[in-house]
């Protein structure tokens, strides 16, 4: 997606140093479990154990997974040694946390700092731990990569594919019952809703599964079938079941999901909903007339 | 909502002592675990640890929650500290679990017990969690609010924002799924089923949630999104997507919902169908003509 | 389901000897399992405890199961003995296990191996101990019965009442959110989605729920509400909402549900689409000339 | 020991019925925990889970070990079904474990029921553990032995070599620091109190570690070194240090130990020491004339 | 004991008002953990955990000892429950708790700090609980009382039948392997290293334990049997067997035990050696003239 | 000591290269568990688990340790970082723990292997983890020590102060109630049974501990207390009570202990004791005349 052609809501592009950007942001987290644990002492040891005990953001994601994914089959040790070594070796997994905790923070108006973000929210959980489990998979550990996909399937509802593909700057919102296929592929700067589906089309075999574009925003409960290509900046609406191809910058809407403005000459937007969040707007209007 | 308006099919209206209904149902819940502990001595030691072994229905509640939402950052004394100390201090706490309790009973044709409602439905835990995590976020101690919310995610797929205002008399119906937003209202007498949504309207800040009026009834899977109104008594058909008003005792169905009736003189019933939850008679009729 | 009146694309019938049947196929689990503790060191540990330190099917299930569903309050050694005393009484429980691997094996293209299902898919585990539930509804154990379907609903988002009625060879797919009522009846061969829900019709009493037939495929968060008959070999569409019978090998879809080729002469196919798993083909048909 | 040499104290011998035998004792213990159940309900949940739960004394036992012996890599279903699978095919193995709860209630006047001794005695407990890993010693299972007693070593601060023999109707009271080598033999019915060593003579191989004959009762603390013979209806001192043949019916005393009466003509005793526990009367003798 | 007539060492009396008391050295336990916390954030997490989230001394230990022995069929919210119960309503239990933490405080050189004492020091930990299991004893709740026992014995290492009547201002030191029986009684300000038995005479019911005064000092490894009374301010020697009673301020050592000075005019001290925690002078003057 | 003076029956002295000695053990120990694993598929998830999955002794070390030592309030994930960071920059930890490895198996006719000592001996487990506490406390992170010093005593019933200096090649054999104060110095290639305290003299603040030499042999029960030296090669008989200095290579044996061949002329023997374990035949020729 040209960033030229999209009216930018996001923050400033981060620094190209992305050490100093992951530091810069771990200090800040650090200042917010700090503030937080003097004003509720009750919440302390839970903010020392995940974030204040920790040298860097790397360890205190790797120490958070592993104790949340862990089962009395995979030991929390085990898990922290996987996560710990997969970021600490692959500095683009770690500018992806950087991005999405951004992306976040900046998107969600309910998320109130970035440690709330990296705590508490699943869909940011989930997605760390699939992009360590994509890294498995890449390199031919597909057995560990697929425990861990049924660990993070357990545990926070959200079961993606480690063979899924995605981008940088992701928002999984509430997330609960998100499904993500083998062969999706997820652009930057995405944002996707609880129980939205990147679903396959049977039990073909091959690449079946939707290709998310840049800066798209997929309302919760919308389910996306086949490999069709959701392009640059277009809005699925809530509740819609898309099967075909979207155009980049337009919004579809309805089961099954229709273009506003029509086939042939759909409305085009120039925001980028991905980053500016606003799913209802457009469908308001659409239904408006309706009910 | 005046009750008057509205054919009720509840039970009575709960008597004026709340301590004593309480004290009634407890004690009728501890009649049904007995008679369980006895039929099923595998299940005993659960009950005993759960229902038997406590002097009062907060302190059961209590226990089990705080071992129910558990992880090994938050320990189950330390939850279990602090959902006794809120529901040991707070009468509207413990007199919205009752109604909660009763309501669900009473709705679900499923539920076979008071006891059985109290160990088993996610959807009841979840929401007497949630009025926990709402009185602390009311006191300023948003972190431990939303470490709550969190763990409610995480172990029910049930994400309630701590900050949504809940009636009493609610039932959370299966559970797994809902999302309720910040800025959410929810009346009293409703019923709410499964992947039912009450969503935001993207990034902006403020008032961005639906309100739900009293003895509202919202089928699986239905999406409200945007600082709408769902008036007293209305209906919203299952799989419905809703970003308008819908007026009382109206019922709404449809991606994108339309009011049954039409826009302009929609039907209008007479029960409460948050309490009677009759979901399906009015979609049926309207579906009929169509399928 | 006359087997000669459907295209068959499924594995021969399993031979009458349910016991080799058995035994064969946990000898190729093993022989997975050893060739994956081989090349991952760092997950030996866990297919040792899982798979390959028992000496049957069964026992690695109920152990699994045991570890999975577990609680404080619900030891795993409790469940593991309840779990194995079932499989170990019941060759119905245990072919229809042998069942499902098959049918998961064949009809997932992203199950890469038999062990992958027994270990990673939550619904198969959630339909296997569904069926442990069944049998005790079935030998009035209700509270431990309804004890095990609240477990099963908190640790796999899957909800199915113990009084379901499901045959074999079933795939429930990804499975997060799926949502069976009490009296619902499923068929043999028959492949569900995540985010379906077959409910009720309020709160009346009695026969409320869906009977599916043989062969049905039921797309991603299809909605099938009251004691409706989906026919032999028909498919739902991905979201939709079906409140009517629908009549055997036609297509319903959309929200709410139309017969593809219209009410009267809905168009027919002839594959078993549950186990063909073919699920969008007919719908981007029907929703081309829409989008 | 020929039965009529020395007095008993002790009850009739058990039935030669060993079934029945442990019929009679489970139903006195279930009567038991069912009384301690009904008087004490926040001990009732952890009653009902360790006895009133199971079927048989063999069950009850194997649950217990299993849940006190497992860690977080050797989880409790696998001990469970290890020391079940032993105790059910092992006649041999309940009938220790029948003898050494009637002598426990016979001998210690501080234990007040069965039910005290099978939950809480760890030496008891112990022992039964120690039994199942010398089976497995004995079927050249050795490293699971070892590693069961170093799971007992650590729980119970008893430290049994797999490869000693024990007999039947042994108490061991109070355990904590109770240390038997590899090749040890402990004849039947008798008592040994905690801080007790029947130790090796340093790295010499072979057999190297005191035999203890019937009835012997071996005071607290008291250290018996090398391959020594204890006679039947010996009494070792509280405190002392044995490295040479103690007589039968004869008592040793002191550090290092002294035959009282005199090595000469040692004073011979009529009862069964390790059945009357009367361990400090001969020791106050001898030590009277000294303090 | 007379106070007048030993050489005090310890610190002035504790003031009258207990409540007084208790809270300034829990405000010193805050302070010291607080220092600790920051010193060492890997440790904070266990220091809010254990101390600074709690508002009061008995709930910090509440919380610990419920942490600490919790099991999987006596869990930790139960004994939370006990022993905060026992606490708020026993003032006698608190003043004991607080006269042992500054007894170990002043007592032992390696004791850093009442934090140190409070957290680890299991022989406290064991001396709280079985003054807990004790008072459990005398309302009759003796199940519950043992089953107490046993955890203790299990987890610390310390067994001290709940019957036993402790004093207050008891140092356990290292405590591991201390054995006390049901009718031994011990006054306050006592010292009891490791391996110490206040043992029984057999079999026989009734009083049966030692009888230990005010201000004795018991070396480690030291055997006492029988009803036998050791007087106030006597000092029993480092792996002293002991079976005759002890006048008060004298000194007995040995195998078995003689009185230092002789029978008949044994010598007598003027300090409390409970207090001095001198355990060694005296030996080593009787052992200079051996070795 | 020097080498020449004493008949050494150990092994030759490890290379000089301790990567390559660890490494060496490290592929031996390895093989033990395959070999283990492949007999016993019940224990190879355990063998897994703890040894086979880890790419270092230290790593595997680390992780047994952490899982052992772990508690409610201590994470493992945290204690796993501790030990394996003090492991990681220390090669003189890991060289002690390869002589300990050796010395254990050299030693200790009961030991079958170096994994069975690594796996279960508590005395070696114990022994390693206080040398992390050891570099803790002289890192000035004296709480942290203090903790670990609490939970090694708690799981192991093994009570070292983090200030105390332990030698290497030490073998601590069954160790149970093994406690070792502040200031105690313990040599190189010493052996120390269960039991044994080397403990303070009272309350006197600074060096009061005993100083053991290389080569000594401390035998079961012994007591020694007070700032006192063992001299090289020195044997201390089993239950022996210990307070003045012993000369190298004679024994002390008894309670007051006493050199044997006498205070003016004690007997020298040749060999390392430490080493050969010979530790009953001195006490046997001693304790003869008097039995």
């Amino acid at each position: 997606m040209p960033a030229g052609e999209l009216r930018h809501t996001s923050p400033p592009p981060p620094p190209p140093d992305t050490e100093e950007e992951e530091g810069c942001l771990w200090s800040e987290i650090k200042a917010e479990a700090r503030r937080d644990a003097e004003a509720e002492p009750s919440l302390a040891s839970f903010l020392y154990a995940t974030i204040l005990s920790h040298s860097s953001l790397q360890r205190s994601l790797s120490f958070h997974l592993g104790n949340k994914l862990c089962s009395s089959t995979l030991l929390s040790t085990l898990l922290y040694d996987l996560f710990l070594n997969a970021f600490s070796t692959d500095a683009d997994l770690r500018s992806a946390t950087v991005a999405d905790l951004r992306a976040t923070r900046h998107r969600d108006p309910a998320c109130v700092s970035f440690s709330h973000c990296l705590l508490n929210y699943k869909g940011f959980l989930a997605c760390q731990a699939q992009r360590v489990a994509h890294k498995l998979w890449t390199q031919s550990r597909k057995p560990l990569a697929l425990a861990l996909q049924s660990r993070i399937s357990d545990v926070f509802a959200v079961d993606i594919h480690p063979a899924a593909k995605i981008g940088k700057g992701i928002l999984f919102d509430h997330a609960t019952g998100v499904v993500v296929g083998e062969t999706a592929v997820i652009g930057n700067n995405v944002s996707i809703l609880h129980h939205v589906t990147l679903g396959g089309t049977g039990n073909t075999v091959g690449d079946r599964h939707p290709k998310i574009g840049n800066g798209v925003l997929i309302g919760a409960g919308a389910t996306i079938l086949g490999n069709v290509k959701i392009g640059d900046g277009a809005k699925i609406g809530a509740g819609s079941l898309v099967l075909i191809n979207v155009p980049p910058r337009t919004t579809a809407v309805g089961n099954p999901a229709r273009l506003v403005g029509g086939k042939e000459q759909p409305t085009r937007h120039e925001e980028v909903p991905g980053e500016s969040m606003d799913h209802t707007s457009f469908i308001s209007e659409w239904s408006d007339y309706i009910i």
